[in-house]
């Protein structure tokens, strides 16, 4: 049995379980292959092949978990009668495949809560590693997109395109730059660092909040973490202040700031699930008095999630937004999801919801083999990965 | 009579004729008079009194024209029996107030073509400035945001909420993030300049077009143009390759390099009237021939134009969108405008038509402010003013 430090290679197969447009090709599995003599690379497309949809992990053959020591998938595999996630459901699974020598999976996603209550993730042997910072340059896009969809009105004046009308309506909406306002980045891993990247830009102040306290230039940096060459801050050089923290206090204190823009980037866990409820929101709120010069209320602030659903409590933001107690919210991800056709979200005044797309991107492919070929690298080096799902910090 | 480059006092009166919310307030006012004195300060509010709606600056009574030597104003007044703009028409209008001692005129806008046809323009003793470089930024965040929205399909899940079926639909686009993408920018002045920043700051490789070659360090500076501090690419570093002319060879060379997007931001005037025709869109066409690497067709060129509607051919852009020779486009500007409700415009696939909004912003009133307080600075010392109207250059 290969160890978890051993180079790779004949006890070794590598199962690839993705969507056609982020698999790898002939061309790659040659070359990886050819890298490490002896390792099989194992290609099943998540397309049925018969309906073309996505089909299910656990409905696999059996065979196709033969011998499998190193993973690529989103979705673990039936292993222990556990509980799983998958985006729509949390079922109890009977076992089918136990993955005696599975020493490495690689999950395509930044968030693997999916594999947190999965047997395999306690394994001893066993390294889980993300696709962190793979999605971060298409999310933090999505993140700056919403934000100044919202801030320019563009869904208000689309409104008016089928009737031609917009022209009465110029001075509806005042539009409103982003120099010189406030964003807070709850989570400064890699998504949060390019989206602090690109604020910058626009002239945006950054505040950061992070889990443990990041004092020194040395805990501001993210060495463990893939980055996209030319993106993000991996030094930590952004934030003009820091936050931290797992106690109410501290994240009532980093929300109290005065926030025009709060992103939701951190990880889903215990400690971060409904983590934004009704009192924080109140915060925000709070946060947010007074008047601008020109004798109109001070917009409330805008909040984008592009986390998990579960990070923010539902029935407090969709009170938030009926009582303006925020300006608004952009959700790529919410809680339940998909979010029931009849969910009074859909609705919600000033909201913009889209159905979990922001990982989407057409450099999606490159960036996943990308990491994936640093990690094998790694695996065969004996070096530490990168993107490893902490085993204590599950995330 | 003051001449054009004497110090500001006594013999001077400051005519500002703007909309309230931009309007400078009483301790403005005092400030100013304060630092001229003898200066006198005359503020009208574009607002009418009685009705609320904007007012044509000639329905002014003619005691607010006695004795105005510095004027801020959107249009020129009446004075002869010449053709002006408005946004709507271009009419003749009848002589009216002569000004016989205006020197200076700060004009609010970025675009100035509505003076170009006025008397007053080609006189030798009155100096036009425009407000170019004050919606610099919110222009510029126009653009990306307009970008962003296109390219991670915001428009399109935006449509799915009032039936709350998005999630089916969430594989039908496929988000396309920016980096390793190529932006043409087509006119390098103050917007165009932040469009490059915040480019870059994506990861866009940034082309630029000017009218005259731009070969030498100090040829790709700006001094001469108002630059909110932060913002912009004063110096000119951030386009890898420079592109120039007045001819249609030269634009089509620029239409031809492969532009993922393309920024129109060159002012109106008689040579980049109708610039982009139907043999321009044949040539962006042209460009984006190719597959992708997983066989899909390489998407056409997004086009973006917030400078004037009359830079593109109406019926052109249509032929465009409805043949799929640009993947799809953002109008801030049109011609004619307002585009009335009935015009085909409005119904064209992938396009999005705001209401010549982009230069909104609730920082414009201390922007414009800004580059007046500069201009009334230079012209009390006898300097060049910054962004003035060129008499031979028409922008």
């Amino acid at each position: 049995m290969a160890s978890a430090t051993a180079g790779i290679g004949p006890n070794d197969v590598l199962l690839v379980f993705l969507p056609d447009r982020t698999a790898p090709d002939a061309d790659w599995i040659t070359r990886i292959e050819g890298t490490y003599p002896g390792l099989k690379v194992r290609l099943v497309s998540q397309a049925d092949p018969s309906t073309g949809q996505v089909r299910d992990v656990n409905s696999l053959p059996a065979e196709v978990w033969d011998g499998v020591t190193l993973l690529v998938s989103h979705w673990p595999p039936r292993t222990t009668d556990t509980k799983v996630f998958s985006y729509a459901v949390q079922t109890t699974i009977k076992p089918k495949t136990t993955l005696p020598n599975l020493r490495f999976v690689q999950v395509p996603s930044a968030g693997a809560d999916r594999w947190i209550g999965h047997e395999t993730f306690q394994r001893p042997g066993v390294t889980i590693a993300t696709g962190n910072g793979t999605h971060a340059p298409q999310i933090a896009e999505w993140v700056i997109g919403t934000w100044l969809m919202a801030r320019h009105h563009f869904l208000q004046f689309a409104a008016y395109m089928p009737t031609g009308n917009s022209w009465e309506h110029r001075f509806d909406y005042m539009g409103e730059d982003s120099t010189n306002t406030r964003i807070g980045i709850l989570g400064y891993g890699a998504i949060g660092r390019q989206v602090a990247k690109l604020a910058a830009a626009f002239g945006m102040e950054v505040y950061a909040y992070t889990r443990s306290e990041r004092s020194t230039p040395e805990s501001r940096a993210d060495p463990d973490t893939y980055c996209v060459p030319g993106t993000g801050d991996p030094d930590g050089l952004l934030p003009s202040k820091w936050f931290h923290g797992t106690e109410t206090d501290d994240i009532n204190k980093f929300l109290s700031q005065n926030l025009d823009l709060l992103v939701v980037a951190t990880p889903l866990t215990a400690s971060t699930t409904k983590l934004l409820g009704s009192d924080q929101f109140a915060v925000l709120d709070q946060s947010r008095t007074g008047n601008l010069r020109n004798g109109k209320p001070k917009p409330k602030t805008y909040v984008i999630n592009i986390a998990r659903g579960k990070v923010i409590d539902t029935d407090a933001i969709l009170h938030a937004l009926h009582n303006y107690q925020i300006s608004g919210a952009a959700l790529d991800v919410t809680d339940p999801e998909p979010l029931p056709a009849d969910h009074a979200l859909w609705k919600a005044p000033n909201v913009f919801i889209a159905p979990h797309v922001s990982w989407q991107s057409n450099h999606m492919r490159e960036r996943l083999l990308g990491v994936l070929e640093l990690n094998l690298e790694r695996l065969h080096a004996g070096k530490p990965l990168v993107n490893v799902l902490h085993k204590e910090l599950k995330y």
